[in-house]
């Protein structure tokens, strides 16, 4: 069904204020949430509120703390709260740091869930004319390159970068599909694409309920490049932010590092935006391959979608899925 | 032939020294070159003082200078002057800087040709007990995803950390294979691997002179993720350091990204580097694919093959390749 926007974000505030959060507290995780919606990014949307482990129903262990801090850093303990509420923390502190002192980084642990889709905390980085680094740790499913066991979580990165006009956004999995989209697979009976998962031993297979026993997510190009950044990810969301790593039987928690840089450090931002545009624009205006109507920058495509929404003041949310919120 | 390291270390030295280089410039040239030589990067090593445009023998424009500096930060003209010396340069400013206050930025732009290895400088932070990430930018040469000009470099992407053992160094190029590569095939008359490159009318060839005129070589992986990758070098590399960007006649630039963090500024330098162990030894000890006898972890390969070297006190060089030092 179609939904206003404004009533979805409300909608979505009072699920998590009727749980253990407070009005504002809920408005900063509805924004996380309603950006991926809008975004078209749906699996990182509204749908984290239902389901067999809603978000909001997770009873946190105490208040977000900040255990240690420096003039450029901060490490938060999550308590256990939702990650969408530490990580909107964790980016506000990153981007006061960053314009006091140029540089910053923040990292978060012991969340509960997905930070949902982290282009969110890099363009809220990017708006405030700094470049935005995000890194989210989660419980493993991928296994290394020439291993079998699922050591290393999807590890997406996300970029944000100022420019002239939008931020350009660059957020990617660093494994071949997301957790998700094993578990939709397998609710809906339906076979994964080839050569995307193993199973226990360590063979191809297209059966989500084998990836998901025993076996793993290959790296997104299946190769030692991808693994290694995998592994990037792994070590900086894991060891330097004291989040767990490795833990091949799901049972880590979830983590974030967040960076922020201010293009003053070097060129200027006004000289740095303008560059950024002008490369965009050569890229864009460059001689295409055969099948291409465009060449998309990164994020494009999940942009025009969230202008489109916004301009249309209403998404299109399953009907399943709005019956179950209501 | 074997050539013992000391007398090679020594030869090299001297081929700078000879041209415009002091004593001390020379060395520090001397010790990038060998790293590569010695990790089996023989393509980034002594290499690149013989040929058609040896780097000892571009004459600098002035002398490196830095042209901004922050208590946190420092943007360095190279000048012309060859890029492992202006690296150096660059990578001992950043450690000093992150050392005195926790993080640390600092570009280049304006030098002469490759910087070499990219590991050799995340290494050293690494050695240092910071973690190293160095980004490094060159005239165009790969296509965007859906484009055929050769718009970005081969712009590869190195990571540095500190454990309780040797360092853990991940140095990648995100293009699926480097300029030389394609240089190399075209003297030797060989094709080039499947699915590597393109011709200028964006069609897949194993041409390396079809690639080189007017074509491109492909992201590493041939995907919107590789080349988002690649994307993101080229803007840390151009805009953001004021190197050149989007060069397809290849007339660019070279210009690098440095950036070191210091572990204290999380969760400390002794809890990290021993995570980041645990992290190595959990993924050695994991279960193995069919075919693999062991799993490597980012660079593992390159350091055995340098300590083998350094043990045997000697290394073999192409008699060719030693003809033209002499």
């Amino acid at each position: 069904m179609k939904v206003k926007i404004p009533d979805l974000k409300k909608l979505l505030a009072t699920k998590f204020v009727s749980s253990y959060y407070t009005v504002e507290q809920a408005e900063q995780m509805a924004e996380v949430l309603m950006y991926a919606e809008l975004s078209g990014k749906n699996t990182q949307g509204v749908m984290k509120l239902i389901g067999s482990e809603p978000m909001q129903n997770v009873k946190p262990k105490h208040a977000p703390k900040i255990v240690k801090e420096t003039k450029l850093s901060a490490l938060i303990d999550g308590g256990g709260n939702a990650a969408p509420l530490v990580c909107q923390m964790a980016t506000e502190i990153v981007i006061k740091k960053c314009k006091e002192n140029g540089l910053a980084i923040v990292g978060t642990n012991n969340t509960f869930a997905s930070s949902g889709a982290i282009g969110f905390y890099a363009n809220k980085m990017a708006m405030n004319d700094q470049i935005g680094l995000v890194f989210a740790g989660s419980p493993g499913g991928v296994s290394p390159y020439g291993g079998i066991e699922p050591l290393f979580g999807t590890n997406p990165i996300a970029f944000g970068f100022p420019t002239m006009d939008e931020p350009l956004i660059f957020d990617f999995a660093t494994s071949a599909i997301t957790w998700y989209g094993l578990v939709r697979a397998k609710s809906l009976g339906e076979k994964l694409p080839e050569g995307l998962a193993i199973d226990s031993d360590g063979n191809l297979t297209t059966d989500p309920e084998k990836a998901m026993k025993g076996g793993a997510i290959l790296p997104f190009a299946k190769d030692y490049k991808s693994s290694g950044l995998s592994f990037m990810v792994e070590i900086l969301t894991g060891p330097l932010v004291g989040g767990t790593f490795a833990t091949p039987d799901g049972s880590g928690d979830w983590s974030n590092l967040f960076i922020a840089i201010d293009p003053n450090q070097l060129v200027g931002t006004e000289e740095f935006k303008k560059k950024c545009s002008e490369l965009i624009n050569i890229v864009k205006n460059s001689r295409k391959q055969k099948g291409f109507d465009e060449i998309l920058v990164p994020g494009e495509k999940s942009f025009r979608i969230r202008k489109e929404n916004e301009q249309k003041g209403e998404i299109e949310i399953d009907d399943k899925i709005m019956g179950e919120l209501n």
